[in-house]
Parts: C-alpha cells; sequence; structure tokens
C-alpha cells in the first residue's frame, strides 16, 4: 500500500486538497491519502517535507493557488524552490500544481481552471508513482494541465 | 508544555513581536515563548535556526517589515528563501509574518495592518502546532491575515 | 558499461528524449541508457537524482522545452538552480538542455532547434564523459548549441 | 574571549574593515579580532565560512559596497544569499553590512554613509553577541543604519 | 605544492583558462594546475566541484563569458550561485571570472576586456592562495577587474 501525501491551504478560494483526493480515488486504487492544510504556498515546503518524514508518503501533490501580485509572484517562486529542495533531501517527488488569480479571466474560470489543473497533475502524481512507462510514451506530446493541451509539433 | 518561538526585528516600527506574544496568550495555552530581536530580516533566519537548535522551539513566528523600495523587496525575498531553508532543516513551521511599508497608504493604515496580521498569523501559529485539523476544515476558503478575507469561490 | 541517464517532459512538444538517444548511439559506445519522462521542467531535478540514485548514472541530459511567457522563465529558472543542485550532490554532471518557446520565430523553427541543440548537447555529454580533453582543446572557440556557432574572436 | 571576524572587499571605496573594527574598540571588551579581506562581495560567503571554520569566530560582520548597476544588484543578491546560508551551516550570526553606490549622491555621501552604516552595524554585532536582551528593548523603533532612524509609528 | 584548478567554457569566444594559466605562471611559483573545459556556464559549478574533491585543489578559477541576453543573464545568475554553494560544501574560495558580451561595445574591446579581467583575476586568486594578508593592505582601495580601479575616495 503506497501513501499519497496532500498539502494544500486555507488561502486558496477553491478546496484543491478535496479535489485531488475526489480524483486519485476515481483514477487507481493500491494507495491511502495523508492530507495536511496550511495558511499559504510559503507553508508548503515544510509541510510536504514532514508528509515524507512523518507520514511516509511515497509521493506528495501541493495545491496552492498564489495572487495576482508582484509579490504573490515572489512568495510562489520562494514555495517552488523549496518544493523542488525537499524532493532532492527524500529523493521523493512533489507534483506541484500551482493557479496563478492572474492565469483567469474571473472567477468562475479561476474556480474552473483550479479544479481541472488539480484533476489532471492528480492523474500524473498517480502515474508517477504507478505507471511511469506510460509518462515515457508521452514524451513531447505537450500535454498541458488545466487549459487545452498544444499537442506535438507535427 | 510545547515552546514558540518569536524572533522580530529593531528595524520594524511596531512592536509586532510584542503583538505576537499578546495573540497567543489570549488564543490558547500550553505553551512557553522564547523571544529575540535582531536588527532586520536578513537576521531572521539564523534567529530562528538558533532559537530551534538552542531553545527547542516546536514552531517560530517571525515577523519584520520590509521599506517599500526595490531593495528592501530583494531583501525580503532573500530572507523569505532563508526562512524555507531553516524549515526544511529542522522540519518545524516558522510562520512568516511581513508586512511591506507600501502595503499601506498612511501610517495609520500600516499600524493596523501589522497588527492585524499579527495577531491573525499568531492565531495561524498556534493552530498549526495545536489544532492542524482545524485547518483542514478551511482548506480553500480564502483567508487573508491583515486585509479582509476574500473567501471562497462559491 | 557507463550509464546515460535521460530525463524529459510531456510538456515539450517534440520527444527531446527519443532524439538524445538516437544522436548518442550515433556518437559512439561504451554505455547503455537508462529514461524517465516527468510532465515539467520543475520535475526534473529529482527525477534526474534519482536517476543518479537509484539507477547508477554516470551523467544525466535534461530536457525540456518551457513557454515563452514570464511565468514559464521562472519555471525553467528554478528548475535550472535544481538542476545544478542535483549536481552539487552527486558529484557528477547533469547536461540541461532547454528550448524556450519564444526562442524560435515559429513551429518549424523550434522543433528545428529542438532536435539540433539535442543533438548537439548530446554530443557534449558523451564527450563530458569520454572525451574531456577534446573539451579543452575547445575551449574559448564560441561553441553555440541550436544555432550557428559563434565562434572564436580572432 | 569572544571571537569577532571581519570580511571586507578590495572593491570598496572605503576601508570598511577598519572603521568596523575601530567602532567595536569604542563600544566595548572581551573580545578579539580577526580579519580578512577578499577582491568583491561575491567572495564574502567562504571567506565568512572559513572565519567560523578556521578561526572559530562567534559572530562575523561581512562588509561591501556593490556597484549601481543592475549587474551589481545581481552580485549583491547571491553574496546576501550565500551568507544567509553560511549563517544557516554554523548556526551563527553574519551582520552583513553592504552599502550600494547609488544610494548617496556623491562620492561625500558615499564615504559617509559607508563609515556611519557601518559604525551603527558594528555596535548590533557587539550587542547581538554581548546583550542580545537590549536588541528586544529595541523591537519594532524603526532603526536605521546609516540614514536617520524613522523611529515607531506612534 | 599547491594546486591551482582552472574550469572555463567552450561556449566563451577567447580562450579564457589558457590566459589564467600564463598570468598565473608569470605571477610566481608554488603551484601546479588543473584545468578542466565544459559546454557552458552553467557546467562550471559541478567542474569546480569536481576540481576540489577529485583533483584536490586548493582554490578554483571559473571562467565564463555569458551572452548579453536577458535569459543569459539568468544563467550566470545560476551558475554564480552555484559557485557560491560549492565554496560553502568544500571551504575554499572559487574565484569567479564572468565577462557579459554587453559590457564591451565591439568585438575588440570584448576580448580586451576578457583577457584583463582573467590576468587581474589570476592574480588575485594567486595571492588570496598566497599572500592574503596583502589583500588586507588593499581593502577598500576601489579596486576593478578588467577597467580601469576607480580607487579610494579621499
Amino acid at each position: 500500500m503506497k501513501v499519497i501525501g496532500i498539502a494544500d491551504t486555507t488561502f486558496s478560494r477553491i478546496d484543491m486538497g478535496a479535489v485531488a483526493i475526489d480524483e486519485l480515488r476515481k483514477t487507481g486504487t493500491g494507495f491511502r491519502v495523508e492530507r495536511v492544510t496550511v495558511p499559504g504556498v510559503k507553508d508548503l515546503p515544510v509541510a510536504c517535507k514532514k508528509l515524507f518524514a512523518d507520514k511516509n508518503c511515497d509521493i506528495v501533490i501541493a495545491l496552492g493557488m498564489p495572487g495576482g501580485e508582484e509579490i504573490d509572484k515572489m512568495c510562489a517562486h520562494e514555495a517552488s524552490t523549496g518544493l523542488i529542495q525537499v524532493q532532492l533531501m527524500v529523493d521523493r517527488h512533489i507534483i506541484e500544481v500551482f493557479v496563478h488569480e492572474n492565469e483567469a479571466k474571473n472567477e468562475k474560470e479561476l474556480a474552473w481552471l483550479a479544479e481541472s489543473r488539480t484533476r489532471e497533475h492528480a492523474k500524473n502524481a498517480f502515474q508517477v508513482l504507478f505507471k511511469p512507462e506510460k509518462l515515457i510514451r508521452m514524451a513531447g506530446t505537450g500535454q498541458r494541465q488545466g487549459f487545452k493541451d498544444v499537442g506535438p509539433i507535427e
């Protein structure tokens, strides 16, 4: 039985953690979920580290919705840098799912984008953990998460 | 008995450390406080590291008030990056409370914002330490610290 | 028998991993290939780390095609920073092959650039591993990968 | 007997190291000084690390005068990031004293600013080492080094 | 007998490694040289790390010529960050000699600048290794490498 960690935030305007868990359960079996919620994206790196250290997770999905201001971009950058450091410390993947508020043109699209991207990345996390050979077959195919795939250049 | 560390600066124009301690005491019991004050935000990472290493803190609140200039933004970025590194070294949370001078339109609002954000994050720190399950119930609810919550997208 | 790792992405619009393997096979012998594909460039650092740790690679080629937006530049920066950290943790080279979408003026040139740069860097990786003295003889000769070499200043 | 390290540069246009040592000697006793000078600010992190490792310093003052161009800002950022990393590796403080050439409107003011900021930070270093409780009493008082204190918001 | 490492690139348009070795030999004795050449500046950090680990270098000179575009600036930043990390891992100095293509107004000046800066920094490396007390005497004297020294503020 594998363990998949879910780390999300109270800052997000969508319950991304719940969406990720729902999608994982639709995608397959052979795992259980450990979940933690923190205030914002800068709290995610240590939250993920603790999911690996304390809960023995095999992979973690880190979900956040950074604001659209310059300072929010910097917070997201610091969080992403930390998430990569965690992965290198534990030799396990964290699938980062960040949806920036200014990627969408209104609240409705933002909610759709957050849900859609979360579901696609939950599937990615499942495949990284259980079916890595399937990802090799998708190499270079222009996959996108949330918005439409752009596809390979023919 | 848990230990909550408080690290703040002489650079700040509000005694954020005192506010944080006051709010923690109003929020609950079961902890004692260790406090340190350093010149500026770039001194906070090692100050926090020492609160964990020397004072055995279970969590630390790091408080600062970066200036509004480009160079101050860079200082805050360097400090934030260091604070994340510390957390990954000790597997414990640091709740960062930074209030940028240019977030407020005058001194009065700046003082209000610094106090308000500090109080809300002191509560967050308490919950991360004592009631993490409560934060899961608040996932995706659009919490903000200082300014008004934006709330979830319905 | 040396081991060369290949890490690429499903985000890329060209199967850069397959191109790299093809070029390596044309360039020489004395190695076998280990390949992994991940969703995007930010997943590459830990993928490379695992190629070294789990598959005992002697060198890794990390291939990605970051988008042309500001946020994609930041992702590429975070990935590159992580790739350098991995190298310092294992004392082995990762040859990074990133092709930014906005380096080319249309899809056709982008495909050409991605293939051309991948092939030239596959040769570089081979030389770093098997013929480092040849690279010393090329020091300061203005080599470029993909676009035309600019050559030395006479 | 404590050991205070002084690391400065040949790039600076003021002998900041000498000023720091002079101010330390005026401020108190109970320490001896170890000094090193390197070419530029990017050489300071390892110089400080060696002051801790080889000379057993209890605290280090790192002094530099970055130029006013964009590239100099990046050098200063890289140096600052490294200085924070050193502190986290050794659990001891480095007091960074950087004076950017474009902070002053002419050479005379630049010299004044460099000396003034160095003296104030030398006092800070002394207090961090010998009188940390005094800094807690100054929390939130709007201290500045070099230019005039802005003071607390009443 | 000390060991001085030289790491440079095939990307550079001047054989900076050869210039550095020539200058070192003119400057003094008591050392031997270990040289490695890599494709670009982002390959320098691990190359330097291996010069310390595998070749037992006491100091390394890392030479590169980043391009003038925004993306090249980011590459140089990533390389510099890595070079600082290496130094902190091994407690030895790397003297970074980067010449940005857009620092010079034409090819001729670029070649002159690259050679001149390399020679001055080769002397710096020699002094850091053999005559550190001489650098203390030059503290605050406004040294520049390549272009003319600006000198101390009187």
